[in-house]
């Protein structure tokens, strides 16, 4: 089983790594990182670069596309070729997958008409602009099509998909070899748990919110 | 602030990518990737590398270390400039960090003696080689030295860092940022949760013990 995860200028690192992590351990499974243009993809903080190491002509039918998001989409968004080689693999593939802001690249390439697909928080009224039927949530499985919602949530949809390519058992050994028994120490990560401070910090890229709503309660 | 993560041929992608995207989002820090020899560096499956843009003697005093593992550490743990970097690097830094089997190079650069520490489940015996006390809890605080359990466990580590370092508010933001609302669809992250056929499967490496064992109890 052939397993792409396109890659382009200023994806988010973690919606690429965390579903290779999960499925680069089913067994039978080969990743591969591609790129319109093979070589070293900077992710969008600028600190982190992926090689891409093939290009996308090298797997034109994989039987499982991954597509990572990223907070500025204004390159793969215009990466004709990118586009065209997503709307081709798609005829042929088993399942197509996003992450994140991923399900607007998949959106650009038209295959989201109609569709039940999800993405980050910030992004989901964008959706409907792609024709596709949002849903708030985590993971959404619509056909073969499954999308993720922001960033992490690529761990839940590749355990997800896991199962139903390889059965529970497998996934459920997955998840055990990356020991994912999430433990995270506050319980803050969908806009309707946050502290509404947060949810505006990341709405309005000010920080000073924090301070101020701070004060307000204080 | 500067965090540096080493990594090094072999390593385990998402212990390194995992905190990466968590701590890159702290305001006014700056993660770098560092190695012995900069360059690219494969991870333990083989289909993806992430670039080490800095030698370590360009980071010589970073304020946080984070150090990932993998399953394999026979390049690392023999790799003296490393160790003595991690060693040198530790009498500057607030946060000595580890994720999975990082914790193991991190005793090996005798950074462990006396102090309470976690690693891999699969791994969390070898601990006690390197004079620390094990501590089977998903992330591990002892004075500045932070350790994560497998893996994904990167993540919470992390953010655990990042209300220590930021305050609760920013870690919350951080968490929302990457919409960290897990939701796996098993409850099989731990040795203790799993179905014993993928504890044995991950102990042996036979992965026919889950058809064995689901004969036995069919």
């Amino acid at each position: 089983m052939n397993i792409a995860i396109p890659l382009f200028e200023g994806f988010t690192a973690l919606d690429a790594v965390g579903p290779y992590e999960v499925l680069s351990r089913l067994p039978g499974a080969t990743v591969s990182f591609v790129a319109t243009e093979p070589g070293p993809k900077r992710a969008d903080t600028g600190r982190l670069a992926l090689l891409a190491d093939h290009a996308l002509g090298e797997l034109p039918r994989p039987d499982v596309v991954v597509v990572p998001g990223g907070p500025d989409l204004s390159a793969p968004m215009n990466d004709e070729p990118l586009l065209a080689w997503l709307r081709a693999a798609d005829q042929a593939t088993t399942w197509t997958a996003s992450v994140c802001t991923g399900a607007l690249l998949l959106g650009a390439a038209r295959l989201l008409t109609g569709r039940r697909a999800t993405t980050h928080w910030l992004a989901i009224e964008q959706l409907a602009g792609f024709g596709a039927v949002p849903v708030a949530e985590r993971v959404v499985v619509d056909g073969k099509l499954i999308t993720a919602a922001g960033v992490s949530a690529g761990i839940d949809m590749a355990l997800t998909l896991s199962a139903r390519i390889a059965g529970d058992q497998v996934a459920q050994a997955i998840q055990l070899g990356i020991q994912y028994d999430p433990q995270p120490p506050f319980d803050a990560g969908s806009p309707e748990k946050a502290p509404p401070a947060a949810v505006e910090w990341l709405r309005t890229g000010r920080r000073s919110v924090l301070m101020s709503q701070t004060e307000m309660s204080g």
